[in-house]
């Protein structure tokens, strides 16, 4: 196991817990505008009830400085047994793989990264290498246009099966340091299962369920592994902006994340 | 034609060059220690004999806060006539990926940005929205790994192609604002031709002159469009690390940037 690995099982022990949250500061929803201090309520009132926390690079970057900088203080502000995946889906090649793996995990501090595998294996190794640390690759994504590409089907050795079938079976061939992952939208319960069928061991994050409507019981029944676990689940927004209140966001927030922990263990 | 391309079109013309210079900081390569200096020297070393500057964020990002610092004063360094990409390589959903699109167009403020489609077509329309910025799609990279899932044999109405093909394909539908272009790297010529033929008048980003050993002129004769331009060739080590003195780096990339300015000329 990796110390990724490792952290995320005590996490999800101890706060009998498959639950991540994202924390995804969009303007339009805050109900402050102070990101950082936004993103400290919310941790607050919901380190007890979660596995991990997952902010999305996308959201601080667009508040330029300021928002990168919100993220350095959240990422110092989280609880150092609840690991923090930095979810970038970052792809690109040779020394520029290797400068985003440093920005992600030297740089950053993360535990896991999101990572996008469409320019190849060679694309990925550098973020691989580093073992400690969890690598999740996208394999079939949450939105509508995920069938785009993903569900394509292609010809190896004759077998006919969809691309996303094929990321999952690379990766389990990549996986030799026990660091690779996958993403699975939780909005697609039947490509899961296929997944967990070519993985059976591999952590899938499971994004999607809340404002995505995303299939919780299918996501569950068909996502966790032999152990009852290997699945994390993701809602942002249908925790963190249940209320867009500024006097009870971090109270509903509470509320909204200890009812889909409770909902997800009641599946499990 | 897009404010980018018109951009793209008259530096092409005003400095007679399809030259792309990677602005990509790499701290085992650099000559000088301070970033924004050394890009403020090979500028201006430069700037008569490029059609654009292309920075790359992962070099930037994996500096920490001095990096982000020194890509927004290279930016705000780089002449206002001379077209700026955005080496991003970001795919995100929904709003997600228009945070996204927000923080490389309205916070970075570049002309034009490289895109990744796996995630499908809706992830990419937050970018494509933007109809005065040029949107590079990833079709076929220039790394060894690139034929890993690019050249894959898909099945579409029956008739069997590779996925960079289908991408290629699937980028003209996308582009009803004339903003969409693709990425094709240099070190694959053939299958830059065969983009070509799909896709007759698009402007193709050709990354992987140089250091990666691209066919200069394959990609040329393959890649120019009907009117001898539509062609963006980029090379990045091999031109700002032509020395890496600090007596003689900037001239010594001037140096290289004009001959293979020439060159490329010769065979145009």
């Amino acid at each position: 196991m990796t110390g990724f690995d490792t952290k995320l099982n005590e996490a999800i022990k101890k706060y009998n817990s498959l639950l991540c949250i994202g924390l995804d500061p969009d303007p339009n929803l805050l109900p402050i505008k102070d990101v950082a201090l936004f993103n400290k309520e919310i941790i607050d009132a919901t380190k007890d009830l979660v596995c991990c926390y997952k902010p999305n690079l996308a959201f601080y970057e667009s508040l330029g400085m300021d928002g990168l900088q919100a993220l350095e203080q959240t990422i110092a502000y989280i609880p150092s047994d609840i690991p923090i995946i930095g979810d970038a889906k970052r792809g690109d090649i040779g020394s520029t793989a290797q400068a985003y793996a440093k920005a992600l995990f030297d740089i950053w501090q993360f535990d896991a990264v999101t990572v996008n595998p469409y320019l190849g294996k060679d694309s990925l190794d550098p973020f691989i290498a580093y073992k400690e640390k969890g690598i999740f690759v996208l394999c079939h994504t949450s939105n509508p246009g995920a069938s785009d590409f993903q569900e394509l089907t292609i010809q190896v050795d004759k077998n006919p099966h969809t691309l996303f079938q094929h990321i999952a079976a690379k990766a389990e061939t990549w996986n030799v340091y026990g660091n690779v992952s996958l993403v699975v939208g939780a909005t697609y319960p039947k490509q899961l299962k296929l997944v967990r069928d070519i993985c059976p061991d591999m952590t899938i994050l499971a994004p999607g369920i809340g404002a995505q409507g995303g299939d919780l019981r299918g996501t569950i029944q068909y996502g966790l592994n032999g152990d009852g676990a290997g699945l994390i689940i993701n809602s942002s927004r249908g925790i963190i902006y249940a209320s867009k209140d500024k006097s009870d966001f971090a109270k509903i927030a509470r509320q909204a994340a200890d009812q889909l922990r409770t909902n997800i263990n009641i599946h499990r």
